[in-house]
């Protein structure tokens, strides 16, 4: 059994160390691995795997509300990112800069994209005439760059997958829908598919987009009681149409600027279902994302038969879920760890003894709960156990961000949550960004978001300053 | 009438001026624009489609051969691009340069993957160590750059998009198999899907890639007689293994270095689209790649039950192919030279007559055949005639390109060839680099490929020398 322990007993525990047990889950899982390049990942096919379930499914649903798919140029010249001046503040510090094409100096810079506002700007210039061209809702699949200084796997490094949608609009009202529309998608994604329960709200004036007139965030809490933004939709309003001179001429002949939106989700998400539901065997992921839900394990495989029925079973599965077959000749101790690592939904246990009582144990990789299960049932059960897990996961993850979100009505209250229990803390915010300011700096606590659902007024005065205060504010140390 | 012919007038026909017939399907079936950016395009949604439809069935067949996705870093350091020679040669002349990260200056120059050979090997000297890690076969999908001073929408420019498969293998015979493997892998996508015969050859010595021990190519022939590289497969033996000291140890116990291959395929395809189906009428797309393959379009759709009737059709027909309905209010008309434009295969016409005789007159995009198809058979009828057309589209290009292979005994014949009749020329060959040389310098014609099934000896001299010779190449004027 020494062997079989290997793989578990090298993961720090959570408790222990919440922060070496993410990367020991992000090393052990095969999920990413460092590159030469400092600040930048390699995606293992593991860790790919889960990107191209995220992609597939929120592309599907960007279809299904008219998005159109495009690809913009990777780089943008210097002069294009300055148009915007907000913009270009928020953006240019943290930016790589190409400088030399082939042998020869450039004439003019080009960062490598930190976001494509620009970029679609400038084209949205170029074909956008009459209200007939209105409205436009493209969407790419990119990876950007962003020069950060610390980095952390999935969650912050230099260069990152994600998409960034763009939308030219008519009016201003089609395009504060949008922004909402795109906003309510994320949160179903995060919820229906992810298992993530979701917090929808907008962000204050000091963590709006660079550039944006609303920002509007979906905040996700994480097992150990911080925030991570989890996807962020922003409305522009007329405001880089001006900057770019984007106008169409409408019905009734004039000349009017365009309305815009953005909004983007990205390889974060990995990091996020690992904080969320991973345990201290390793990762766990939802059915509805994990490239392989059922992991089929033979018990004494090289007894006659045992393989063949294995393989069929494999087979009747692979019909109704992502199946697959772990064949290999490593031990089954060492094949179950390796799937609980993994995080695969569930493992489908067959052997001998089983196959003579026609059936096989299907272990659930979130509760380790064992169910017998018939093997002329196998097609109806699995799927079954599958949505239950699916469920299970998000409710689970519901009560424990619910149970992580504490009232705060005066600053020692708020000092003492922040000190001492992580979460959420609500507290009412008298709009003044001072208190922001000193919250951040002497508890590292920033605004999440005004939410949207959640209006009470738990008192009449700001946590920080003491003022009258009328909006609620959800406040969090975050990722 | 005469906005209707609008649409068509703007184009150039093919055989007044082809590379502006080229740029005008390009522009007015809306495939891709230029950016602010010299040398880089915007994939337009039309254009985009027929990527995303590219990746899908390609992605899909990697995958039934063992391949996984996963993502590298898009910079590679300078310090890695050297570690190959020959490879830093073929390639550091056309890099872009990232010289500067946020504020700073950066330590050491890092490039824009050209390609990320450099980056896999680096990535399998960690990952590699026992037999029982091979094979690794690995893709991406990615966006690559090269500082191309000359540049073409799809054929040639400075980003373009691709995937680039690399291989780990413990034998020199499995790197050689793969290699095969995946070249037969494109010819048979580029032949089924993109209805594009191609010829399967080895590249001689001068146009083999850096850095490769052998590099196979797929090549195609444009409507002009112009050849097309559209997919190559390169094995590197273990000359990249030994570069950067990739080595496994065998069952034996020795410690032996991998054999590795690369294979890649880019939005170049688009352009092959472009020019072997299209006509004067702009964009021919077979119907296994087009993203819209069947367009309703209603006759007096102002007519009570016309436009109910048109959207039942276009609902019935979205179950057995990708249709769509045109119910803008353009004219039939112009609606008619947009389908064409934009190559979609098929459109319905329906119009009050049509659903009062219980029909629709389907228009073949490839022939104008105009086909009366009873209403009740549409889910049968309309994807045969698209499978029709798939099956024409490919036998009428492979007529065409048999009909431009010519055959030059001697140097005589072959300037005659190159200068009047375009397409390929066979040529015996004395596999003297010079020959090859020479033959480039003066009559801009290049070794396509030496083909793996047509090894005739056509004559038993150089074409070029008069020398001995056993090689048949393919020569061609290229793009
Ligand atoms: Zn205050
Ligand atoms: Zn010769």
């Amino acid at each position: 059994m020494a062997k079989e322990k290997k793989l578990v007993e090298a993961i720090t525990s959570m408790e222990e160390d919440f922060a070496q047990w993410y990367t020991d889950v992000v090393k052990k899982a095969e999920l990413m691995d460092y590159s030469s390049v400092r600040g930048c990942m390699i995606f293992k096919p593991a860790g790919y795997a889960i990107w191209e379930n995220i992609q597939k499914e929120l592309d599907r649903r960007f279809k299904e509300t008219g998005v159109e798919n495009v690809y913009m140029p990777l780089f943008i010249p210097e002069s294009l990112l300055e148009k915007e001046k907000d913009h270009v503040e928020g953006f240019a510090p943290e930016v790589a800069w190409v400088t030399q094409g082939g042998l020869n100096e450039l004439p003019e810079r080009l960062c490598v994209r930190p976001t494509s506002e620009t970029l679609f700007c400038d084209f949205y210039k170029n074909i956008v005439h009459s209200y007939r061209d209105l409205p436009k809702v493209y969407n790419q699949w990119c990876s950007v760059v962003r020069w950060e200084k610390e980095t952390r796997p999935f969650l912050r490094s230099r260069e990152f997958l994600w998409q960034e949608g763009h939308t030219a609009h008519a009016t201003a009202e089609e395009a504060k829908e949008r922004t909402i529309q795109m906003l309510n998608l994320y949160a179903d994604f995060c919820e229906q598919v992810l298992a993530i329960p979701v917090i929808r709200g907008q962000k204050t004036e000091k963590e709006k987009f660079a550039g944006a007139e609303a920002t509007y965030t979906i905040e996700a809490l994480m097992h150990d009681g911080k925030a991570l933004q989890s996807g962020t939709s922003h409305n522009f309003g007329d405001g880089f149409a001006k900057a770019f001179g984007i106008q169409y001429t409408d019905k009734d002949n004039t000349l009017k600027y365009v309305h815009q939106t953005s909004w983007g989700m990205t390889t974060r998400l990995i990091g996020a279902l690992i904080m969320v539901h991973g345990d201290n065997d390793g990762l766990v992921l939802p059915p509805h994302i994990a490239p392989v839900q059922a992991m089929v394990i033979p018990i004494q495989q090289h007894r006659e038969g045992v393989l063949d029925k294995a393989e069929e079973v494999r087979e009747r599965l692979g019909k109704v879920c992502r199946a697959k077959l772990d064949d290999s000749d490593k031990s089954p101790g060492w094949k179950f760890s390796e799937q609980e690592m993994r995080g695969i939904p569930v493992r489908v246990e067959l052997g001998p003894k089983d196959i003579e009582a026609g059936k096989c144990v299907v272990v659930r990789r979130d509760t380790r709960e064992k169910i017998e299960v018939a093997l002329d049932e196998l097609e109806v059960k699995v799927p079954e156990i599958l949505e239950t897990i699916q469920k299970d996961m998000y409710e689970r993850a519901k009560k424990h961000r619910d149970a992580h979100i504490w009232d705060a009505h005066n600053y020692d209250e708020f000092k003492d949550i922040a000190e001492n229990k992580p979460g959420f803390i609500r507290g009412m915010w008298c709009e003044d960004r001072a208190c922001e300011d000193k919250i951040k700096e002497e508890l590292a606590v920033t605004s999440r978001c005004m939410p949207f659902e959640d209006q009470e007024q738990i008192s009449d005065v700001c946590v920080c300053c003491g003022k009258p205060a009328h909006k609620l504010v959800y406040w969090g140390k975050a990722y």
